[in-house]
């Protein structure tokens, strides 16, 4: 599940003088003056694809206007879009048939200028909010806070321009209670000043469960649902836009009592996923040390149907959602509703899991002895397999952590060709991270590719080497295949040190 | 998933003076010299029960004699089973079916001398292994042991009677590494005493996943089951014993490499189950600051395939297993695996789920206010629906606490007439409860029959009462109906408190 992100920039636009675009917000409008206008503020892996998706539904009754800041982050998603160039780099080919039925359509435009609120039916809230941690040496959760400033700002932004009766659809997500708490007040603030009164407006809160790659737009229209409104009239308008972009045939749209219980259950589903993720941690470990195949294990548990989504081992968790979601559920807790407790068991979740890749890191040199001056091969860097998203990436820390060593690392993805956090080139030939001959290959992203029969070809041809597939990638059949030659470790697999 | 324990005694027996029994046994051997003869030493909850399936394959091929100790607690069972009355009571029909036909058979035998272990082909293992709980007064876990010294006695009278090809097969849920740190070299120095070897003997772990319940046979036939043995021969004995009782057409088995993995995955099973229940525990409590209803939340989440398993609010956990799994995995971590670690979260989710109850007794009386003196009636003693178990059921935990208010406390469960862990009395009839008029009613087990029409009438026909459904028991239709005259509170929905 993914939220909004910058991609890399593709090109870099000098950022304007000049933040008026009133001329060709009005020209977009009027050519556009038999549909309803939906605004979408916010232009990352979220908002920039749901944009797709709402100008094109079935009907064909809207025109989208994507606003994001004019700042170097995001001016060039505004540039690209009106350059008829999606932002968004994605292995789903219905982005790009659907972008390019906009342009045809001339239905989909974007902007920095707050103006184009003013025109808005409908407001997708789909900006960031972010969460600060403080890391402990070992990588585990010392503390962390959230600020919700330039959230706030962002709805300010919407109550100074939006029409008396727009719908505010907020999809961000927020600390359970924000609706109510920040997002009604700000908008009435707004309001007062404007001196309008607040009975028309409609404020409304859904997620999404995006899932970046091949099916990205159907994990937006194809997917169940949850939603709920400050009030029965917007409740209305959420579920009266939703139906237009979601198929009600194929999937449920579930209507919750309030916003806070439509903002708790986003963040409450992903804590789950983060803690029985940290769960598997935990049980990997205890399997290295016990000297058993915890993914045999785990096969076999799974067969019971209320065990089936128990994990495997894994060199941690990344992306947008799990690493940061639970602190956003236990601020709100404390800070919202006053408790004195955190919610301690998901927030530990979180910590668990950013320590995974030292964990992976202490079991490398454990099985394989000092890494130091070591010639390192990164497969993957990317986050999770088959897509090309290297926020919050564990394999950052791993990487970080065996560059301490005085390794010498190379990095290989083929969907990642600069990874943009640690600034640095990723090879799409695995050929330039095997040739000269590495002395270590680690496995840390589990992409389709590197299973293949050629692939394996390709490990069995270099020098022998160690191996550490920290992500369980390989088949039993493929690591007796490997270990003919190579020295093979599997993380949460003690039986094969 | 339940282990043996001793059920209600029906008839108190004197301990017998002498505990030889040979001439029975034999007279029992030479009758049925035809089978071959499987011993089960422990006859509880499991043992009892899979006895009546060893005495019942399709092939008729086994004899079974079941073993317990010549003590109050379990005497009562050896001789109620060989005078007719099977020591247990079940909701599954089976139970009794499979019991009369042992009878007509003749080949169910129950005695207390270990010489019955000397004509063992196999011999089953299915007696306790428990854990010393140290609870802080907020009923955190502030410490536990575990003392195998029971276990390995047990195992040392096997090995000091049985064949020298005999195959173990160990049942009893064990810190993982049982087998090989404890069963093997026990019966290694027994056969050292015996002066005969080792070669011959097979030693194999299998878990059972038993339910108790109307499918309470049926989960031993009729599920997937795991097992290993020590070495390939324990191996192949274990998987040939197992396809005589296990439908293999309808339910997979599943070899997995060590003793020690299998042991692991039972342990682990119980202890994922316990962290979802933990994890449920935490957002209850959150649910109810934040004034929404958990259930809906859940109910919506439920929808993704990936957390159908997400668990709803819920008095507590009890049980035999849940209660204590994590604990003897984590003991095995350090004792066995020399770790400098616990496995922390399987072991904090144990404490959390321990002061569940404590939870629900504050929030009981955050909704409610005092109790002091009140009449409070508790629907249900059982630790889980449609069940008569009263194993670490959680309501103890809570009458405990409700009781130290100075409450007067009635209880009734249809599933169970007599309290042993409380020593009290429960009725069976309603009416017992409800007249004269409760103060405070608590559903406190979720049994089907309390949510029958009929039972919401006779709840509707006392006098205004206060309602606490720490179980989520009520639909939403039945709570409605149940307001209109009630004040009524469910644990985890703070939307109707």
């Amino acid at each position: 599940m993914s939220d909004s992100k910058d991609s890399i920039p593709l090109k870099t636009f000098p950022i304007p003088m000049s933040l008026d675009d009133k001329i060709q917000i009005e020209d977009f409008v009027s050519r556009n003056s038999s549909k309803k206008i939906v605004v979408v503020q916010g232009l990352g892996f979220v908002g920039a694809v749901m944009s797709l998706v709402c100008a094109n539904t079935r009907k064909d009754e809207y025109a989208v206007i994507g606003v994001d800041l004019a700042k170097k982050e995001s001016l060039w998603k505004i540039k690209s879009i009106n350059e008829g160039s999606f932002p968004l780099v994605a292995e789903d080919p219905k982005i790009e048939l659907f972008f390019q039925n906009t342009i045809e359509k001339g239905n989909f435009y974007a902007t920095y200028d707050h103006y184009a609120y003013s025109f808005a039916d409908i407001i997708i809230v789909d900006v960031n909010l972010d969460v600060k941690k403080d890391l402990a040496e070992n990588f585990s959760l010392s503390g962390f806070s959230t600020n919700l400033d330039n959230f706030k700002n962002a709805i300010s932004v919407i109550g100074a321009y939006c029409k008396e009766e727009a719908l505010i659809l907020v999809e961000t997500t927020v600390p359970p209670g924000t609706c109510l708490n920040v997002v009604q007040p700000t908008i009435q603030q707004e309001f007062i000043k404007r001196n309008i009164a607040m009975d028309s407006i409609k404020i409304g809160h859904s997620y999404e469960r995006v899932m970046p790659g091949p099916e990205y737009v159907d994990s937006i229209c194809n997917y169940p649902r949850v939603f709920a409104g400050i009030d029965e009239k917007s409740e209305k308008a959420v579920e009266l836009f939703l139906k237009t972009i979601i198929d009600t045939k194929k999937c449920e749209l579930t209507c919750l009592e309030s916003t806070t219980a439509s903002e708790m259950a986003k963040v409450l589903e992903n804590s789950f996923r983060a803690t029985n993720i940290a769960f598997a941690v935990e049980w990997s470990r205890f399997a290295e040390e016990a000297g058993v195949n915890l993914y045999e294990i785990v096969n076999a548990i799974r067969a019971r149907k209320t065990h089936a989504n128990l994990m495997f081992p894994n060199i941690g968790v990344g992306g947008y959602c799990l690493t940061k979601d639970p602190l956003l559920a236990s601020w709100s807790r404390k800070h919202f509703f006053k408790s004195k407790e955190e919610l301690a068991m998901s927030v530990n979740s979180v910590s668990i899991n950013d320590q995974m890749p030292v964990f992976a890191y202490e079991r490398l040199k454990q099985v394989f002895g000092s890494i130091e001056r070591m010639r390192v091969s990164f497969l993957g860097v990317s986050y999770r397999g088959d897509v090309g998203d290297t926020r919050f990436t564990p394999v950052e820390s791993l990487v970080r952590l065996v560059q301490s060593d005085n390794a010498n690392v190379k990095f290989h993805d083929p969907y990642v060709s600069y990874w943009q956090e640690l600034s640095c080139r990723v090879e799409s030939d695995i050929d330039e991270v095997f040739y000269p001959f590495p002395d270590l290959v680690i496995i840390s992203t589990a992409h389709s590719e590197y299973k293949n029969s050629e692939f394996i070809d390709k490990i069995l041809a270099i020098s022998p080497s160690k191996i550490f597939d920290a992500v369980g990638l390989f088949s039993e059949e493929q690591i007796k295949h490997l270990r003919a030659k190579h020295d093979i470790s599997v993380l949460g697999r003690g039986d094969i040190n």
